[in-house]
């Protein structure tokens, strides 16, 4: 067997009359007795191998021996198949390979799951046997496109003059932002690294540094707990530039969204993308990274109903807060009253203390609360959102934030469950004009929407101390389908401004100065104006990929407890590992 | 100022009589009295940028207040410069740009150093400040080869149908190898994850999963002791393949390192690369790294004087160790009597007893151990040197690991200080067939040479429990200007003899199971043949870019004691940080 070993998936009609050697898996085998059928599995795909008693007694008898998972090289002839024999839903279907020769390099015990997509396995079991897992066909596609996906993307980069640079994953802790994971330091008795929830304070001093445009496909580690759609690393396609504007930074994003979708989906990409400010967002889908693939826009109807006989409504309004609505156009007759309090219990997980609803018929609006208002009230409502006949309305009255939070959830989930949505769709979008600042009111103070760092627009800065919960942020979130995929900012790159904003944030100059000594000295040796971008690329590859769950596109991801079924990962470690770091476990609490 | 910006450095005499927008840092300002030169950088390069009072009063007051690294946008006319101001040595040098309008982006205080490459300053103050010491141009270019020489290997791997993959960070500890960085985990108390020594049984089970072609640039730590050419973390070029020869494998990564050297230095790599066995490499260079840029190669004379009547030559061949000499040909008369009792001195520090010496003269040998040899032992030993007139013979007799390492280090020396060395050069080779496995006397047991899943060569597996130390590895090394760029090997794929390498490093059965439980159980569900490499990126980039200091090829580096003058990493943490992982910190030792 001297000749080069060629790929399964590859072999055509055109090959036929070639003699090949190939390697790999053994998908399946079908003994029919004097005659055996092996669907040979590599990277490239799979091949159908027969053994014959004509071809090769030998081959025939270990072929008997095999079984699914064993890992193969056989030696043989591609042939025609017969025209009854071709299977077309294989690429290799009009061909098989007559075996002369084969030899078994590994022995594989019975797997507790197929390799088939499609078989119902636990997570656990999955995470476990992880190496099988990612052997099922859609595995392996998930990570070819995330290949796919990162080379088109550093190209893209590589081409506008950007570097890939690599920042330190042993770096410190800082106070602002998510729960760090720390590193005990052996050398320093009592000090710790941190490992980065993101390279933000590296790439500002990338950029001060004078390189100007800055890429990394960087890890980074959150230990929070975790979510579906969380993990304790994932990775960032992290960016950053000098001397370009917000739209500029934007400009770019967009084209290099544009190569992905064209190289790695087909899709065609129509830029620019659309925008909404933030404002927008939360008033007409309640989020701030609406999911634009459906309707079910919220409408803002306080000033309609405000002087209603409603109380609800009225009280709302009166209190400062808001009535909004939905209309979920033509699906009145799908919803019984039983549909609508389960409806109503879900809008009570975000706060909602009901929801409210009419039908419109022939007769005009239906529903309990229809007597509460006069014909022309109810023909105002019925115009504000747009209704016709069998449309379903659905109202919040409550705090804004209630309003937004309750009415968003609840359009994402009945456009789930009236099948709404176009999955094919790649819908992005730009949120913009985010403010800088959230107040916290239980702690009495501001913080900062997204990091401390971020540029207030220039015609709010004289606001930072009179009214900055006013002040509009120069940052940019890109959302597809209903997920942040990422954000961006310019970054404050005055030393005075900065501690301004340390000041809002309640910090003291001598604690800012401290704290972020290395950034605040940075920004007196000319530090150019720069911002930049960081997007998840987990999530990225899931939505490209289909999937709904960020573990399948992570090669192997922790559990929701972030632990590894595979390696038991975290791990006991020594007494004298623990002396080297000069640490001891705390007793634990007895209490039990 | 609506114009494009456009790029300092990449402007020519093409451009003149254009009005360009240009941004970056003052590198030099020169005030000649009512007219201001400042050398304006960006990351493309230098322009001139002129002010005189003709062209803009304003711009040229605001020039006079510009201090060196402050960030400027200026405005102005491309224009050809007069002959006699042509600068030859920039390539902006036929043009200058006569300023319209500036504008101050930014301030910079007097920086501690400039930015100028070749000012002598301190590491510690170069690290401190890195973002100042990473604008010299000689930082800059080091870091674009290193952008740039990484997306050239992608390329490449990408182009051959290797697929970029991520593997954890949040890992497990294992037993053998280099001392593990510890992560606590907060929600196992008591646990911890480890940072990868490198991801080499994560890249195993990429290929037990049949992804077949695997790389990353993979971040690995190690928490040792640090020396000039170590960094606690730092990146290699990861590479695994399944079905491929160690030829192969081989032949692909001469294929990647001769689109490197071509691509980043233009320079053309003759394939196959030349190989050494270990022993040879051991026999005539004294390393298993060989610096092959110049001779001074190692002779065995071990036969030619082993009856001669110096004892001390005799006495240790009679040992079991050898004689070795290296021929310093033509320098005789540059080495006093003086200068080789430093040698002496040198070579005592690898263990070596003493160094003995001849001179050749036309009248034959002198030197104080001539007298010892017959004349036809002298005809011998000079014949075996092919030894001339002016040639100086250096002698270590002693065991041969001494041998080795004294007269390897000594000829790396000597072609040092007298200046053998061709800088120019790119002196690849393989070390091939290296012992799999190294006895430690002290602890009385064997250690994995490269590491414990290494394929020892099929002729060697019977001699596994036989004869341990002479079974060779699959293994096989790169060499560069005489260091390691790096390693590979094929690795065992069946279980039984993973099973029996552990236990002839001292593991039971038991152990070995439970230990690396999960590299064992995947070799029980069709582990395909495989092996790879991983080559160390800092240190390839550090020879490409002609540097000798590692630090100068890493962002953001640790000092030799593992800190960060510039973010004072690894900080202390809060009492709370350390109770949500459970830990507290050991009593410090009070024997001040």
């Amino acid at each position: 067997m001297t000749e080069k070993r060629q790929l399964a998936g590859e072999l055509r009609l055109s090959d036929a009359g070639k003699h090949v050697v190939l390697k790999g898996w053994v998908q399946k085998r079908r003994d029919l007795g004097g005659l055996i059928f092996i669907d040979l599995r590599d990277r490239s795909g799979i091949v159908q191998a027969v053994f014959t008693p004509a071809k090769s007694e030998a081959a025939l008898q270990i072929a008997e021996s095999v079984r699914s998972e064993y890992v193969i090289e056989v030696q043989g002839e591609v042939v025609k198949r017969d025209d009854a024999t071709i299977n077309e839903k294989m690429v290799t279907g009009e061909i098989e390979v007559l075996v002369e020769a084969v030899t078994v390099l590994n022995e594989a015990k019975n797997p507790p799951f197929t390799v088939l997509d499609g078989e119902d396995v636990s997570e656990d079991v999955r995470l476990k046997y992880r190496y099988l897992d990612l052997r099922r066909e859609s595995m392996q596609q998930t990570f070819k496109l995330r290949h796919h996906a990162s080379q088109v993307m550093r190209s893209f980069l590589n081409d506008e003059g950007y570097l890939e640079m690599e920042t330190p994953m042993l770096t410190k802790s800082t106070p602002e932002g998510a729960r760090d994971y720390l590193v005990p330091s052996r050398i320093h008795e009592g000090h710790f690294y941190a490992l980065p929830q993101s390279p933000q304070l590296f790439k500002q001093l990338i950029m001060v540094a004078g390189f100007e445009r800055y890429f990394q496909f960087a890890r980074c580690f959150r230990d929070e707990d975790l979510r579906a759609d969380r993990q304790p690393e994932f990775t960032q396609i992290d960016i950053e530039t000098s001397f370009m504007s917000e739209e500029e930074i934007m400009a770019m994003t967009e084209r290099m969204m544009a190569r992905v979708m064209k190289e790695v989906k087909g899709v065609d990409l129509s830029l620019p993308l659309p925008r909404l400010t933030y404002d927008d967002a939360m008033s007409r889908f309640g989020s701030d990274k609406p999911d634009t693939r459906f309707g079910l826009e919220l409408v803002d109807l306080s000033e309609t109903v405000k002087e209603a006989g409603f109380k609800v409504f009225k009280d709302a309004v009166a209190g400062g807060g808001k009535v909004s609505a939905i209309n979920v156009s033509g699906f009145a007759d799908k919803f019984s009253r039983k549909d609508i309090d389960k409806l109503t219990d879900y809008v009570k997980i975000y706060g909602a203390k009901g929801l409210a609803w009419l039908k419109v018929t022939a007769d005009g609006l239906t529903g309990p609360i229809a007597k509460f208002f006069e014909a022309e009230e109810q023909q105002a409502i019925q115009t504000a959102l747009e209704a016709k006949d069998n449309d379903l309305l659905l109202f919040v009255a409550d705090k804004t934030s209630v309003v937004y939070d309750s009415l968003g959830a609840l359009r994402q989930k009945i456009a789930k469950d009236l099948d709404l949505i176009d999955e094919s769709v790649f819908n992005f979008l730009w949120v913009t004009d985010w403010p800088l600042l959230e107040y916290d009111a239980d702690l009495g103070r501001y913080f900062a929407a997204h990091h401390p760092f971020t540029l207030p627009q220039k015609q709010d800065i004289d606001k930072l101390s009179s009214a900055p919960e006013q002040v509009k942020a120069s940052a940019y979130d890109l959302v597809l389908n209903g997920f942040e995929l990422g954000g961006g900012s310019l970054r404050i790159y005055k030393k005075d401004l900065q501690e301004k904003m340390f000041e809002v944030l309640g910090f003291t100059k001598e604690e800012a100065n401290e704290q972020f000594a290395f950034l605040m000295q940075a920004l007196e040796y000319g530090a150019p104006p720069h911002g930049g971008i960081a997007l998840g690329f987990d999530r990225l590859v899931m939505l490209l990929a289909g999937k709904t769950n960020l573990r399948d596109t992570i090669l192997f991801p922790k559990t929701a407890s972030a632990s590894d079924p595979l390696t038991n990962a975290p791990g006991t470690v020594s007494e004298a590992q623990l002396d080297e770091l000069h640490l001891q476990l705390q007793a634990k609490n007895s209490e039990e």
